[in-house]
């Protein structure tokens, strides 16, 4: 066995991912813990090893991967391979002395992202959601219309309101992004009705529209998909039967064929 | 090749509609900007120039869907041509220096709409949910009874609420729409519980039959269209089978026949 | 053609329902228009007139219906009729000079629930609604039982709280309904967690458990129903070729028979 | 008839399951009312006494069912009755006059529970509630992730935020829960953006990843769970249909046989 073989023995090994999973699930612990003021302070050095010692964990991790690799450009074929790869060499970087330690601090936290990597399940469920995108992505058009067409109206009707809630394009579309939410809509509503009184027609018919309609047609695209999934087996049976079927009709043809032949022998 | 001809391949050309709706993207950002003032009180004269330039394209884009018609009446046969026409026809009004020049402007937007009818699938989405409304209506009636019924007796009972939430009957109507989207809806029943301590029956009674039932039944409808349409497959292919069963069992009482004819012949 | 063959038919007719119908939406706008104040002192007389000859066209209706009936009492066989019967007598009783006059000023307006018999389809979505309370039955004592625990415990835990929120069962109950709607449930919680720091187990347990859970399950179930319809044409179609299946093995089987007797003779 | 057979049949008598019910029940409402200041002064005496007979009834209860067993020990095989052991044997234990007696008080409660096993429909529906865990365990894992993710970075970004609702990792968390229930998410996110103005990116997109994308995903689960048992029949009477079908093919064959045999006698 070269050494090689025993790389990609370790890969495949199931206490290895095991043993990563631990190490993220343990090191998010740690980070969460960081974030209590007074801890900090006490361990701080000890979190620092710590850090370093994940680091090295997934330096290992991935070049371990990396060679057992047949070619090693293989790895980076699959997307899972190269977003782990990606994370490992983002949080490398020495950055916590320069102008950008507070955001690289931040990019640190990505590597719980690898809980991901390292369950299958979740995979699978992440690959359905990415798969789902394209049945969702003409309603996100629809919604963006309808959006659109609302905060300009909202905008030039309310742009003077005290809350400041309509005043530029982009406060308007949050705005409505709240009011799609239904939280305090409510308020904005009787606000726009000091300014025009008839503009409750603008929010409920907002409401109506975006909430309603989209909502339950963003659910029933998802509930689409999933009955998709339900329904191909069925109708892989059935198309199994079909075949069958056609296969009776045939013999049966043949059969009145010879039973024909018969006829004429015995007369 | 005449110049009908060539207009007819302008109209079917790829390049074409995406050119339409690149300008109707463009035309929508600089809308939106339009909207944050700054940027307006600089750019004023571009803008303005920007919007004749915009109508200019559209009227072109028009007649030349209207010429390469074989019957220029054909042209308003499809609602979304009709929609197209009247969205440039109104947005062409020089209503600029008239009394109603800012509604005008708002008018402007709804040319933002145009790029509903340059992508097809746009077009089949909106078909489908004017197709669900049929389905819908009788809920919609149902649902204004429950509300007709719960404003009236709101409005006879917290008439004199300080709040002003039931002091006619449209305006209970909005209060109880608020009511169904659960915004602040306690609010409004603690200030009726002061005036009759036992009307949380009333707010109670009200969010459960109308926003329990109603939005439950509202998403069912919608997912019952959706599997409709999922079903239809199936049903068809089991339509499909049933023609061939039908098939089998002819083909069977044939050869039967001829068997018994055959036993005659023998004996 | 006698009278009662005539009243019959007048029952029967589309016009007499379209009437009633008629009738029944302009009495509902003029009770709409009714609450706001204004016109209300003006046309007192003229609403009251109007009152009166409602009362007596729902009289005139119901006894057409009595009549055209072949035994009177068959009349009370359908709950639709009750329901109208109840409504019309429940509102011809005068009492608007009595104590009671407020109240029975609100029955009229149950009136208006008339328009659920006067539409077909509207009787259809009702009979539905109640024919799925069954299936909601169990799942509204779980509900209860959850309501309960956590009522208790919270009137328990935060009986002194400052908003009397959890004074009594009663309350307690009417704090989680709010909870469950999720309608400022954060302001309970963090009302709760001054008195019992880690309180917010309770509230997020209870919003976990009681709203995700049961509502999903609530709509599950009426998304069950509704698919027990759409799948109850497929089932029946497949029972229909089942039957053609077992048809098609007798007949093969009676022809077996028939060959082996074929070449008992032959031989 | 023994001692122990008649225990039996006491066992699974109906009137004893519904006796049960009933003092559950009786119980539970005398509870409910304890908690209504004035009542508990006035007959403290008498609910103590309930509380013991209430008390003997459950202990009478458990020990007919434990020796109406064949061997006692196989009671404890369903875990429906280590249930309702734990609970009667908890309640028991006399707390009243020691440290910890208004948590014994609250336990107490807990006996209402048993409402649940003496209903066996309610069974039914937690076994399938239970049952549905497995599938909603990775997409509470990925939810985790999510909201760990965003409580890190929420709190490193807004720890100063004068509401305290950022100010360490379990308060961060308890703000995304909220923040998921839409509950005054705005609230949040306004005191956030006065902090980094840029900050609605990070609450819009936790919103629509959080609540939006993964609400739906659940609903879809629960929903798929319901199908598979609605489609289960379904595919069940299929599989008999293919059965029957192969069983036609078989026969066909062999009847071609015959006739070929029968052919070669006859020639």
């Amino acid at each position: 066995m070269t050494f090689k073989e025993r790389l990609v023995d370790v890969r495949e090994a199931k206490w290895f991912s095991n043993l990563t999973t631990g190490v993220i699930i343990f090191y998010a612990s740690v980070l969460g813990f960081k974030t209590i003021g007074e801890v900090e302070s006490h361990y701080a050095m000890m979190l620092t090893a710590l850090d370093y010692m994940v680091t090295v964990y997934f330096l290992v991790e991935i070049m371990i991967k990396l060679y057992a690799q047949e070619k090693t450009m293989d790895f980076f074929k699959s997307g899972w391979n190269v977003f782990d790869f990606v994370i490992v060499v983002i949080t490398i970087i020495p950055l916590d002395n320069t102008a950008i330690a507070p955001i690289a601090r931040i990019f640190r936290i990505f590597r719980v992202l690898r809980l991901l990597t390292s369950r299958p399940e979740l995979k699978k469920i992440i690959d359905m959601l990415i798969g789902a995108i394209p049945s969702i992505v003409d309603i996100v058009i629809l919604m963006f219309i309808v959006f659109y067409m609302y905060a300009i109206v909202g905008n030039f009707l309310f742009e003077d309101a005290a809350s400041g809630l309509w005043k530029d394009f982009l406060i308007s579309m949050l705005t409505l992004f709240r009011i799609l939410t239904f939280e305090d809509w409510t308020d904005v509503m009787y606000e726009g009705m000091e300014i025009h009184p008839w503009s409750w027609i603008y929010f409920v018919s907002f409401v109506v529209i975006a909430a309603f309609v989209f909502f339950n047609l963003f659910v029933a695209v998802i509930i689409g998909e999933m009955e998709k999934i339900n329904n191909k087996d069925m109708v892989d049976e059935m198309h199994e039967e079909h075949d069958k079927i056609d296969l009776i009709l045939e013999e049966m043809r043949a059969m009145r064929a010879e039973i024909k032949e018969l006829k004429k022998t015995t007369t």
